[in-house]
């Protein structure tokens, strides 16, 4: 820290990503992105926009939040385009909560709520899990807090039922809820069509996962049209042209093969199963999945050590050094031939 | 504004972005693009980087860095690439501005400072330009305060010299001193090599202008290593994969491509003395510029008439209802053929 960095950030702490190498030569399960390539469409409308990259891109975004509201089944103002859908979570903090709107959430979820919260100021209390790793609905129910909620959860894998998550947004009608659903295209129910029934509810997604994007940079947040009209009061004292005209032409090409993401999800499902399958054969304990990936332990091997072992032998998942889930790793689902790899290394790791 | 929405927020005003109709109909001389497609290894790289979409990009921009590095005589530790200099500039108001390290700048400039100052919670300062439209340096010698000033000016065009932001830089030892260098690469002297004898000082530069890559969203800063570390901390807690892939690859191109970058630096230095020439023959007051547009007035017309009359024969300028300059409109300089068909337009509006 330089002698010149304010003091309102001494005691930040920055969020971790995962290890990110360049050279290609790991099987990559550590950051959940999809083992299939962006759709043939993201990648010729991205391609046609290079031709125009000396222009600014349009910065509202107008034909990809058309493309999504008729996807999704709401209006155009009902959505924020956003640079991945972390900055539309950090809006969400800097927007909706502040000393006299504190933000709960769950002790063990993704790992950048409580980085956002310090930044922007918003006092927070992280609410335990249960012993199984499910949240508590009696701990958000009437909490009147800005809650914030992963759903399905990261890392544990476990989502709530919708008509749960209704009984928060009913309970909490004096503060926002955001239910982030990064997850939510792997078998799960989507809160989107509650945006119309609770003007306190914001629903953010992203294309990084079901949609083979992770590096285009592309999630969005979607609620009534007050809250958007008040983040896009903050996109516009941030990030006008958030979003690059290659991802945004990207973004409108996925939307058009929504076919081929589905299809795509239905396989990391069935790839899923698979190793879910494998692992309790092997002994793993495990959450009840319904994202891209797995959280498993083994009761004879430390969690630290197999992921060491599993590096060593050119597998990359993601460990979290972290109290009560330490002993886990949080597996990505790749492609099928992906996992029979990673099966056979740790079925070599456990000498089995 | 909702109920929801934090007070502290609620005199915000965003900054208001130039037209960016999506149509093509316009000439476009109203937000300082370039009239030159990016470079062709800007293309091709970025277009090769669609092929690993699927992936996280490199968090750290390893390979921008380097190249950048090279090309500016820093090391790749002294600079932090950002999805556009937007987002350095926000990052430095927010590490380097508080109660204790209230901003400066000029009144007539870049837009978004306010808005930064104001979203952060910086007390600022805007400083009246003398009536010529230039920086009184003693205003800023001396003043222990975070100074923002852009160099060449916006949107005055006028350039302070080396030595003059060496007198600020030496005399604010206890502060942040940021140039902002958007237009440098138009007739400019940079202050990047200063970093090494200024550990107060953050230089910010963009592809957006020179470099024919508004639509991508690319900008960096570059300053001593600490100063970087600290934006950096800024930058792992508000979005680490700031710069996507196709992004990242376009910046490596356009710096493998970068005497196509210089000539078309020359090509809208000689457009812009040519634009110059006309203006000043048609009546026009001028200021002195150094960037890729000019700022003009014209005794027997209203700005915001001659803007309104420029639009409605397609061609599109920028006019700020502000004070002190509603008289002017700021014209970019685009392609000869571009300048003519605008002095053409000017002559006929004028009557001449």
């Amino acid at each position: 820290m330089s002698r010149f960095f304010s003091s309102k950030y001494s005691g930040l702490v920055p969020y971790t990503p995962g290890e990110q190498p360049q050279d290609m030569r790991y099987i990559k399960l550590n950051t959940n992105e999809s083992p299939f390539p962006p759709s043939e469409k993201a990648r010729k409308y991205s391609a046609e926009a290079l031709e125009k990259l000396q222009l600014y891109p349009d910065p509202e975004c107008t034909r990809l939040r058309e493309k999504l509201a008729e996807i999704l089944g709401v209006e155009p103002c009902e959505i924020l385009p956003t640079n991945g859908s972390d900055e539309i979570l950090n809006f969400a903090f800097m927007a909706f909560g502040d000393e006299a709107h504190p933000a709960i959430f769950p002790d063990i979820t993704y790992g950048f709520y409580t980085v956002y919260a310090e930044l922007n100021g918003v006092p927070y209390r992280e609410i335990p899990l249960k012993d199984d790793f499910t949240i508590d609905l009696s701990d958000y129910i009437g909490a009147n807090k800005t809650i914030f909620i992963a759903n399905p959860n990261a890392p544990t894998g476990i989502a709530l039922k919708r008509c749960d998550i209704e009984k928060i947004l009913e309970s909490n009608p004096d503060n926002v809820v955001v239910i982030d659903e990064a997850y939510v295209d792997f078998g799960n129910e989507s809160c989107v069509p509650l945006i119309h029934k609770y003007p306190n509810l914001l629903v953010t997604q992203t294309f990084s996962k079901s949609r083979s994007m992770a590096g285009a940079r592309l999630g969005f947040g979607v609620a009534c049209p007050e809250l958007i009209r008040d983040l896009n009061t903050v996109k516009y004292s941030t990030n006008p042209y958030n979003i690059n005209g290659m991802t945004m032409a990207a973004g409108i090409g996925a939307l058009e093969d929504e076919e081929y993401t589905r299809a795509n999800c239905r396989m990391i499902i069935k790839n899923r199963e698979y190793t879910s399958t494998e692992l309790k054969n092997l002994g793993f304990v495990m959450t009840d999945s319904g994202t891209n990936f797995v959280f498993a332990k083994h009761p004879d091997i430390d969690g630290g050590k197999l992921y060491s072992e599993l590096k060593s032998r050119g597998i990359l998942v993601r460990h979290f050094d972290k109290e009560k889930i330490s002993e886990y790793n949080r597996i990505t689902i790749g492609t099928h031939e992906q996992m029979e790899a990673f099966i056979n290394a740790v079925r070599e790791i456990l000498g089995q």
